[in-house]
């Protein structure tokens, strides 16, 4: 079965938001076998919006539509919903309730007729609580197929698709297994691992899809196929894996979707019960970020330092002057001084360090922008490296935090 | 004039990467006056894609087609170009030229032949050379439609689009004056900003729109008119913002869409040549990797340090170990003392510092999951606040992250 999700605003139209909600409302529904046939980002318009609805109508059994449930003056969806489904808005009495309890229990002043008004439903629909907002979901049908509503801002949708309307989904609707599996590659490139794996692709089974995903600095491989019955899925797209893990298997660092390379090394980390502390320059912090980001780690994660001046670099971490003198302050020798001097100040087992120019302009270096110096130390040495990263700013921070994690990965993985 | 914006994979339709291509184009074709009609995410299916082009062609004047252009064999739509335009394709001797360029200085390897199929395209096409991938853009017409189709790498494309298709743009199409003017808000909630502004908005002119964007603990509002000169729109945007600063001026932080609470700060602090220092524990980073993401950061930016582990606040910060036993290590006194002592280490002027339990289990202390203390350390003292930011930890992370920079900017503004 098909699903057509329909993403309302025109903020996303002039492109001053990116709509992440579709991409969540999509995974959620690939993984209880749902095909997502289309997304369809539209203005806030009464017009189009009953086009759209019509002509999802015609390819997919579900359409999923976010936005345009708002307290405020700029939302239609509601009164448009009315008009599709030959309707009219009643007020609910739980809805009220709900909107009451928020309120009551999480605003710092008194309900609005705003607020109020939006416990206005129309008669048909089934509501969907939403104990986030104020704004109700929907569920409503016509002819085959059923038309879902849900507000535009995304935590509130996301309670909703996982607590309301998956379930009714399942309920509803029979459907195959889709199952995907996806292998993260990092080091090499696109066309490169599409030479290396080229005669196994040729004589991949038709019902089995391969996708490319690069990436900065990593390539994710992806295998689809589906079918009425998940065990036989699952061991046909294992045998397909274990032929490329012979092919490429030095390239692979994880076998699922979400594995970020940090996560990797979360895992790695606390599985050998060993510390981690970073030291970083031209990466700012966002490798301390990542780290962080993930639940969890607190368990090996030792702290880290931002010493973005090359000031803070002699002062904090004691690098010595003579040393950046000599070497420059974006070198070999100043990374590695780096990583050696927060793991001795966390007392860690492993550290990462970086120091470059991200750009746009020369910093407190000749260092070329894109120059990048990586520097790992481990239980046993420290040791660094120098990458060309190219000349956009957030590129060049992003594909370092990337790499500084690869080479730590290769380093556990030694020991 | 209207445009429709198609990408193409697979991999948006299952949720595995959220289309952030969609939003630039749009933002760049609003920029030239362009209204973006609806933007549509399809699979890389040739039906699907024929299919989608002719719908679009009846709307819109201009399409904007990104992905299916890489070397891979998961990409079709050059071969679905063919087909709608009923052309075929040939080796462009320029494309080709541009693909072994970039083998020789950029790849470490010798060219495949999948490499040499991207110069392939179709006869009738003007080619938009790439020059940071081996993709070209291609530029078609049909009836009073123009069709672009760019490789789906957001660098690439990006480039593509600022240097090739705006420039044809202009050149190719009349197009109106396309106005918005957005101001920031921090500080209060959606509803309450509309029952503030309601006669305001009541008695804004027909022709003038206005739109609600909120966000983690921000709210955007979108003012947008469009008409024939510039000028005369600008006089009556800046009218209804004059009499909005009247109502909101509060809570208002800046006025350029851009305008992120970090750079407002980052400005401030080099207009008034003073410097910041971090010291993070529950935002594990990301204060500073926000500040090092602004270029131009390291003129105020002195350093960070993360200080995850209560043992390392004790370590690095020299936080006395009594305090924390005395009042917890999520506490004013421990967030005083954090930013106080990491401004001291730093030398800076001022100084923010974040201590919470994000989640999702308990941390080093008995604090409720969500419990932030925000420190700030200003030249003339140091105080602290406390905040709940609900239990999910991506978004107590950012609310802190965002409510951080708004305490400071209050503090820089008064001092």
């Amino acid at each position: 079965m098909r699903a057509h999700i329909i993403t309302i605003g025109d903020e996303i139209l002039i492109g001053q938001i990116v709509d992440t909600n579709s991409a969540f409302i999509a995974k959620e529904l690939d993984k209880v076998g749902i095909e997502v046939h289309q997304i369809s980002s539209i203005s806030d318009n009464k017009q189009h919006i009953l086009q759209s609805l019509a002509e999802a109508q015609e390819t997919s059994e579900l359409v999923l539509i976010t936005g345009g449930l708002g307290p405020t003056k700029d939302d239609v969806t509601k009164h448009t919903f009315c008009e599709y489904f030959q309707d009219t808005l009643v007020e609910d009495p739980a809805v009220l309730q709900n909107i009451e309890r928020i309120f009551k229990h999480h605003v710092n002043r008194p309900m609005l007729p705003a607020n109020r008004s939006q416990a206005l439903v129309p008669s048909k629909a089934t509501v969907l609580m939403n104990k986030n907002g104020t704004a109700p979901g929907m569920w409503m049908q016509s002819g085959k197929t059923v038309f879902v509503s849900m507000p535009g801002v995304p935590f509130e949708m996301k309670a909703l698709m996982t607590d309301e309307v998956i379930p009714r989904v399942q309920q509803t609707f029979s459907r195959p297994f889709i199952l995907h599996k996806t292998l993260q590659t990092y080091g090499r490139g696109e066309s490169e691992i599409a030479n290396t794996i080229e005669d196994w692709e040729d004589n991949l089974p038709s019902d089995i899809k391969l996708a490319y995903l690069p990436a900065l600095g990593k390539v994710r491989l992806r295998l689809s196929t589906k079918g009425p019955d998940k065990a036989p899925l699952e061991r046909r797209l294992e045998e397909q894996i274990t032929s490329l893990k012979a092919l490429i298997g030095d390239i692979i660092v994880g076998y699922d979707d979400d594995e970020l390379i940090e996560k990797v090394v979360g895992s790695l980390l606390t599985n050998n019960n060993k510390t981690l502390a970073v030291a970083e320059s031209c990466t700012g912090g966002q490798i301390a970020a990542a780290i962080t980001a993930i639940p969890g780690a607190s368990s090996y994660f030792k702290g880290g330092m931002v010493t973005y001046a090359t000031h803070s670099k002699v002062e904090l971490l004691k690098i010595d002057q003579a040393v950046i003198d000599e070497h420059s302050v974006v070198s070999a020798q100043v990374a590695e001084a780096m990583a050696a001097a927060v793991k001795n100040w966390y007392q860690s087992d492993y550290a990462i360090s970086t120091t470059g120019n991200a750009g746009p302009s020369k910093g407190d270096s000749d260092a070329e922008v894109g120059t990048v110096f990586i520097g790992i130390a481990t239980p046993t040495g420290v040791f660094s490296q120098e990458f060309k990263m190219g000349s956009q700013r957030e590129r060049v921070i992003s594909k370092s935090v990337n790499k500084a994690f690869e080479l730590l990965q290769k380093e556990i993985l030694k020991n």
